[in-house]
């Protein structure tokens, strides 16, 4: 089996190639082959796969078609101009989420007799305020930033390349990702990571809102679970609605600082310094708190127990076990 | 005041045009000049209205900067290929629908210090079944069709281009057309018209299938009505969802058929032939039978007062009165 990867280098991509490497099959069938697109150095051959790296820029014409050329058969498509990049880039937005992505399908709708399964990240960024205190299955997309755009539009093309049978699409909406590894960021959801990795490593972190402001979360290795299964699963079983929202824990940051305390103990709650920014309140405000996933849920998709779990997970895989505070 | 019709020669187009050139002002101000785009004759000055004709293919590189050049305080647009040709032709289809609408507001986003009012014919065709008896203001959209894709796609392009502010945009989801004036055709659709429009003109029609069918119509001078509302009403109301599903008239195939014998007598009605047509059937039972469109009605949209309502304007628009049958 041949697996491309496009975004191979960012925080998910990453992990799920070395799920790939480690699983060394995918529903059953052996791996003999990873074609990589991202800035990545290029990596030998590991354990009989064969590994291509391709670092250019995906939605450069003619790209796409070098992808797909070896004819993948199953096609992970993570790559994309992050949220506050769209927004502050229109253009560059557009150029790769937009038209990269349709230029992938094209390339896709090219070749003959090719019909890869397609799993697309897509976010719940495609929702937009007002909402229901649960966004059901349902629920209309209404994005308020150009990226939540660009992939509520990319969503609306893999059903329909898929529905005139070009591809086998699925695409999923992760939760944020928490507890995203790595170091703090500037992005406005980037607290709800910082305030629990840091102290687990012993680090002060700052905390921009009001501890009542609910989220919706995922694991890295839960999410990584989430590609595997949309990769492998029947998906007739979709039917024609081939893009839903992927099962989270909701929880208020109050929750997750209890969870934090019951992981790591009152000393590491202590570090979290309470700085309110009404910048990043008012942004916030308008984000999804929680979702009804029933139907994720009835296809086999596989949240995180708790936010308890969540931090668990990130202590075994991020810091070998071991809490610093 | 300065306006561009795009499809200006189509159904919905050429009435909007005549009303336009009747009331010779826009929301209170005189219309001086009229800028048409659409394989339409060129046309004479009329009542001290400049009128300009552009016979392209609107999707053409270079065509909307063309079409925008004079700055038109207000768009109408409506052009588009029609679903059955979409489906067909796969890339005239998004090269039209899609590039083509994208390019007309990526060239207004171009031009510096203009922010025209843009109207967008949007459809029902975005959304596909399941549906629930009455689609409300927040169903999802999951088009069945690469024609309703493509004005989903457009959608949200028009939200985000006027969230931005690069226009001030509104997409209003028309119901079907009914009665259609002229020839009956072979669209899917076509009976909900011709079982009306040919016996008020004395002709016989037939009828695909039972008369159980439950669908959503508007007359053409109602779905003028509506494009002059959203080119002159307060698009602040709208907040950020810029796009919205229009009233209409939910009625089945038998309660149609009591209209017209109410409107025009037995005689009328003996001129509809049932002549089952399973493939015609079974299109029609994926498509939206009955809207709840409370945002549209708070926002003053006004719908046909009743199905009978929708037979006399077409007696009095097309048939100058007078029934044949």
């Amino acid at each position: 089996m041949h697996i491309l990867v496009t975004g191979a280098a960012g925080m998910i991509g990453h992990k799920l190639v070395e799920r790939l490497l480690a699983d060394r099959a995918l529903g059953g069938t052996a791996i003999t082959r990873l074609t990589l697109h991202d800035i990545v150095p290029p990596r030998a051959a590991q354990q009989g796969i064969a590994i291509t790296s391709h670092a250019s820029d995906f939605s450069a014409p003619g790209e796409a078609e070098k992808l797909v050329a070896g004819r993948p058969d199953v096609i992970f498509h993570l790559a994309a101009i992050v949220s506050g990049e769209a927004e502050e880039n229109f253009d560059k937005g557009y150029r790769v989420n937009l038209d990269g992505t349709r230029r992938l399908f094209e390339a896709i709708r090219t070749l003959q007799d090719y019909k890869p399964r397609l799993v697309f990240t897509s976010s719940i960024a495609v929702f937009g305020a007002p909402f229901p205190d649960r966004i059901g299955d349902e629920f209309l997309s209404t994005p308020q930033t150009s990226y939540g755009t660009q992939k509520a539009i990319d969503e609306l093309l893999l059903s329909d390349y898929s529905r005139r049978g070009f591809l086998d699409g699925i695409g999923i909406r992760l939760p944020t990702i928490c507890v995203r590894p790595g170091k703090p960021n500037k992005a406005a959801s980037g607290f709800f990571s910082n305030i629990m990795r840091e102290p687990l490593a012993g680090q002060e972190a700052v905390l921009p809102v009001t501890d009542t402001v609910r989220h919706w979360h995922a694991s890295p290795r839960t999410a990584v679970g989430f590609l595997i299964h949309a990769a492998t699963m029947d998906l007739a079983m979709l039917g024609a609605r081939r893009c839903l929202s992927m099962p989270g824990v909701s929880v208020t940051v109050a929750e997750q600082i209890e969870a934090l305390r019951r992981v790591a103990g009152e000393p590491a709650v202590r570090l979290i310094k309470r700085v309110d920014d009404p910048f990043v309140a008012s942004i916030v405000a308008n984000w999804p708190r929680n979702f009804d996933t029933r139907r994720a849920l009835a296809l086999g998709f596989k949240p995180d127990d708790s936010f308890e779990a969540i931090l668990r997970t990130h202590v075994a895989d991020e810091l070998g076990g071991k809490i610093a505070a």
